[in-house]
C-alpha cells in the first residue's frame, strides 16, 4: 500500500503533463493549441476538464430513499447505471454541477459485469465511480475516494446478498440469498443461481440483481456521509501489494491448491 | 442477444421515469422538484443530465498520435485513465464539449483491475467508457457503443500483447509478449509476469501496461474512425446468450474439466 502511493506519487511527478498534446504551462500565461489555432484557455479547463476539482460537493443522503432509486433504476438502466444514478439523480436537483454534466445513462454498459462478460459486478464498478468522483482521485490528495471504492468491493464480497428489500417487490415469495467471495459478476451471480436454482433471465434472478445494487447504493450512502461528517476511517486496501500481484483474496477458488507464485525481485 | 435486446427496452419501456425522484412530464410543462422547491428545467436538463444526448460529437483522430499519448499517460493515471484521456483530450481540443466536462482524471482507479483487486483490465474498462459515451447507450437507440466495447474486450483477449512500440521507451531490451484469453488484469498481467520472469513492482512491467494501454488507444481510435466513416460493422456479442451465465469464453481455465452448466428455465 505504501509503496503503491509512492509508485503513484513518483509517476505523477515525473510524467505529469509531458507529451499529452494537453497543455502548454508558460510564463506569459496559460496557452493551448485548439483546432481553430492558438487560443488562451481559463485556469480552470488548464488544470484539464471542467470537473476536475475535488471533491465534488457532496450533501448527506437517506440511504433507505438511495436504495429505493436504485432498486428501480436498475429496470432502467441495470446495476452499475442504476448506483451512479441513485446518488447523482439527488445530487443534481440538492447541488447541480457537476453532477447534471456527468452523463449517468452512458454507463448502463457496465450490466452483466460489462456487456455481460461477467468481470466485476456493475453495481461495485458504479460504486468505485461514485467514490472515486465525488472524494476524488489519488492525484488531487487523498487515496479515501480510491480505498472507499475498495472497501465497497470487500463488503461486497463478504456480504449475504441481497441485503436490501422492497417495499413493493417486483417478485414474490422468499428472495434467496447467497455470499460471492467475490468482486465479480460471473461469481457473484453465478453462486446465487446455483442457491436459488433460477436461471439467468428469470425474474427472479433479474430482481435479485436490483436488490443487490440497492443493498450497494444504502452501503455506499453511509460510506459517503460518513466521510461528510468527517468520520471516515477507511477499511479498505490495495491488495496486489499483499498479494504481489493484482488480485481479489479467493485464490483457491479459480486455482484450487495449486496457486501460482508471482515472480519476485530477486529473479 | 436478440433475448437481451428485447429485455433491455422491455425494461426500459416499464420502468421509465417512474419513481426516480428525478422528473414529472405533465402537459403543462417540464417541471421538477427542487431541494429549494419547485422549479422549471430547460428540456435538455429534463432528459437527464446535460451531456445525456448521443452521439458525442467526434472527428477522426490518428491512431498513432493517440497510442503515443496513451503511453505517457500511463505514467501519470495508469491504464483506464490513460486510454480515457489518448481520446478525450484530443477532442477537448478539437470538439470541446461534453469532452471538457467529463473528469478523466477521476478514472485513475481503474489501475490494476480496479484498484488492485485484478477485476477488468482498465485499459478495457477505459475503452468501454470510450465507446459508450461518444456513440451511445443502447437506450439513446443503438447497441453499437457496448458491442464496441464488447468486440474490444475480445479483440483484447486474443491479441499478442503488448502489440505497441514506442518511440521512446521507457525500458530497454526486448518486451516479451503473452496472450491473456482473458479481459481480467489478474489473468492477462500473471500470464505476462510469467512468460517474463518479472515481478509486479518491476520497471518492465509498468512498462508493459503502458504499452497494452497504447495498443488499446491505436486499434480503439481505428474503430471509432470507422464508425465515423459509416463502415462500423460490429464483431461483439453480449456473452450471456451464449453462456446462460455473464461470463468470458475461457471456462476451463477457472474450473478446469468440471464447468457447471448453468441452471435452465425448466427447472
Amino acid at each position: 500500500m505504501e509503496d503503491e502511493k509512492k509508485e503513484g506519487s513518483a509517476l505523477t511527478r515525473r510524467s505529469l503533463l509531458i507529451n499529452t498534446g494537453k497543455i502548454a504551462l508558460g510564463a506569459a500565461g496559460l496557452v493551448a493549441a485548439t483546432a481553430g489555432g492558438m487560443g488562451l484557455l481559463s485556469k480552470a479547463e488548464a488544470k484539464g476538464g471542467t470537473t476536475e476539482k475535488w471533491p465534488w460537493p457532496y450533501v448527506k443522503l437517506d440511504p433507505q430513499k438511495t436504495a429505493d432509486i436504485a432498486y428501480e433504476e436498475w429496470y432502467r438502466i441495470f446495476c452499475g447505471g442504476a448506483v451512479i444514478s441513485s446518488v447523482f439523480s439527488q445530487l443534481r436537483e440538492k447541488v447541480g454541477e457537476p453532477y447534471k454534466s456527468f452523463p449517468v445513462d452512458g454507463f448502463i454498459f457496465l450490466k452483466g459485469g460489462i456487456s455481460g462478460w461477467g468481470t466485476i459486478c456493475g453495481s461495485n464498478a458504479g460504486a468505485n465511480i461514485v467514490t472515486n468522483l465525488i472524494l476524488g482521485p489519488p492525484i488531487a490528495g487523498s487515496d479515501d475516494g480510491m480505498m472507499m471504492g475498495s472497501e465497497i468491493m470487500q463488503w461486497y464480497s463478504d456480504a449475504s446478498m441481497p441485503i436490501y428489500a422492497p417495499k413493493v417487490p417486483k417478485t414474490k415469495g422468499e428472495m434467496p440469498k447467497s455470499r460471492a467471495d467475490s468482486p465479480l459478476c460471473h461469481v457473484s451471480v453465478g453462486k446465487w443461481m446455483k442457491a436459488a436454482n433460477k436461471d439467468l433471465k428469470s425474474p427472479e434472478r433479474k430482481d435479485r440483481c436490483a436488490r443487490v445494487t440497492a443493498s450497494m447504493a444504502y452501503h455506499l450512502v453511509e460510506l459517503l456521509n460518513a466521510w461528510k461528517d468527517g468520520k471516515y476511517q477507511t477499511k479498505g486496501t490495495f491488495p496486489s501489494a499483499a498479494y504481489g500481484i493484482n488480485a481479489q483474496s479467493n485464490c483457491m477458488e479459480c486455482h484450487s491448491t495449486n496457486v501460482p507464485s508471482p515472480p519476485t525481485a530477486m529473479k
